[in-house]
């Protein structure tokens, strides 16, 4: 099997998890349940969820067992997008080529099926389980911390006040650390931990998400300067324009793509000790780094 | 000892908790920790956290044993208030006599507060624990599941929904059980979950939790009406102002105010069983009655 039918595959699987689990919960009112299907039910790639069960796959685990709890990291992700676009923030009018959910649904709206997102990840999370209850809390804690205050929601804030200045190596390392890492991360590891697997093989998947995060990144800086709008789904040039600090804004673009694939050669040799069993993990982390080459 | 005494002892542990907890935890950016204290340290009741406690200590517990998981209540309570404080939602200026979250620190990071606040409720929940893991799951179960889609949110959706619109039974009831009722009866759920009671014991304590939170919101709306602008630390009239579907505008003072007494009675009968031990479940009941007369 190629990667492309791989991840074509899993995606399939967890979009099919997601739409008969949000059937069964039959959400009210109309416009919320609406605008959380706009964004959850759009064109993205579900590669956190992927990586989640790759990963618990890796370790030994048999990857249908864990399909609630690598979608609801989708769920946080939707959520995340949702919050990110509207006009408090990034003020984005386009995402994954549709109109964002501010757009659509207002304001409002879009702040609180941000919020649903976010609180219904947990209830997935917790409301089927087939995994050891307490490895169930350890992964939760690595999320939770992952996806707030030790990563995604303190980068957001950090990039939101580093517009519009100088770049330095420190603030750029710590936005896309936290802003985008951290959730790779815990993609990846949730899955380790759920699979039971501890000490150094459990670091080993720690070393392989931080660094295939960063790349993830690295990689959606270049796209916005080298990509087309059609392709991206959204504005070309869009963070030139909000003056963000990117890795090509302050290492240019040669030097970013070379950051990217020495991140890509650190992820790739951490898991070595997995063998053929890293398989998917290794192509997956090649894919990223050639998603901006 | 007095009530006032009671609840003025067990919040000032939780604020304790909390204080305590965020500065181990160290929050960066700057601005986000500051945010976030902005709203967590203002002159909340903490309602949601003792009636945890309460509910806990009724069914046999240590109350001391569940202190993170009743002060996560309070973050997603106060996630709730900054969101629904933004200019996209009830616009409003003031909270608990302060100036609200975004016009301190502005909407983006008053909308990122928040999103920090409810996801580190979840890891406050499961960061640090000494109950049983079994039972830490249901109750991240019913928190999560009260927090949003069968409660908090969807309830916050129908509000502004109905804004400006005739009031009817059916929405008010609908927006009043899950924008408020719903996070109410879950702390008081997630309190007699935590503690292990199982059966009718536990269905008693979940229609006393659901008839103070629909007294909770009804006394909300009489407030709204009847108290000064300095005992409500906001606006009086802001119900009124936005056109908001209230008891007292579908059925007026006085037989609003026998509502909420209703609801009294029958969350008091509902735990009879509990004896003594229910003591100040009763007193916190009455308590929340008198605000309103």
């Amino acid at each position: 099997m190629e990667l492309k039918e791989f991840l074509s595959y899993r995606k399939a699987e967890i979009m099919t998890y997601l739409k008969q689990y949000f059937v069964k919960r039959s959400v009210t009112p109309k416009i919320l349940s609406d605008s959380i299907n706009h964004s959850l039910f759009s064109k993205g790639k579900a590669i956190r969820p992927i990586l989640c069960l790759t990963a618990y796959e890796t370790c030994g685990g048999v990857y249908t067992d864990i399909l609630p709890q690598a979608s609801a990291i989708e769920l946080i992700h939707t959520y995340s997008l949702i919050h990110d676009d509207l006009p408090a923030m990034d003020d984005d009018d386009l995402r994954r080529g549709r109109p964002t959910n501010h757009k659509v649904y207002g304001e409002a709206v879009a702040i609180l099926a941000g919020d649903a997102l976010l609180t219904e990840a947990f209830y997935m999370y917790t409301s089927s389980f087939t995994v050891n209850g307490g490895l169930l809390i350890e992964a939760l804690k690595e999320l939770s911390s992952a996806a707030g205050l030790d990563g995604m929601v303190a980068g957001q804030v950090m990039d939101i006040m580093s517009e519009s200045k100088t770049p330095d190596i420190e603030t750029l390392k710590y936005i896309h650390t936290n802003k985008t890492a951290a959730l790779l991360r815990a993609s990846v590891m949730t899955g380790a931990i759920l699979s039971g697997i501890k000490g150094s093989e459990l670091y080993a998947m720690k070393i392989y998400g931080e660094n295939i995060g960063m790349t993830f990144q690295i990689v959606d800086d270049i796209l916005d300067i080298t990509a087309t709008t059609e392709e991206l789904g959204k504005p070309k040039g869009s963070d030139l324009e909000k003056n963000k600090m990117t890795y090509p804004s302050l290492y240019g673009l040669v030097h970013s793509k070379k950051l990217a694939k020495d991140h890509i050669e650190t992820a790739i040799a951490s898991i070595e000790s997995f063998r053929e069993k890293a398989h998917w993990l290794r192509e997956i982390a090649n894919y990223l780094l050639k998603r901006g080459a």
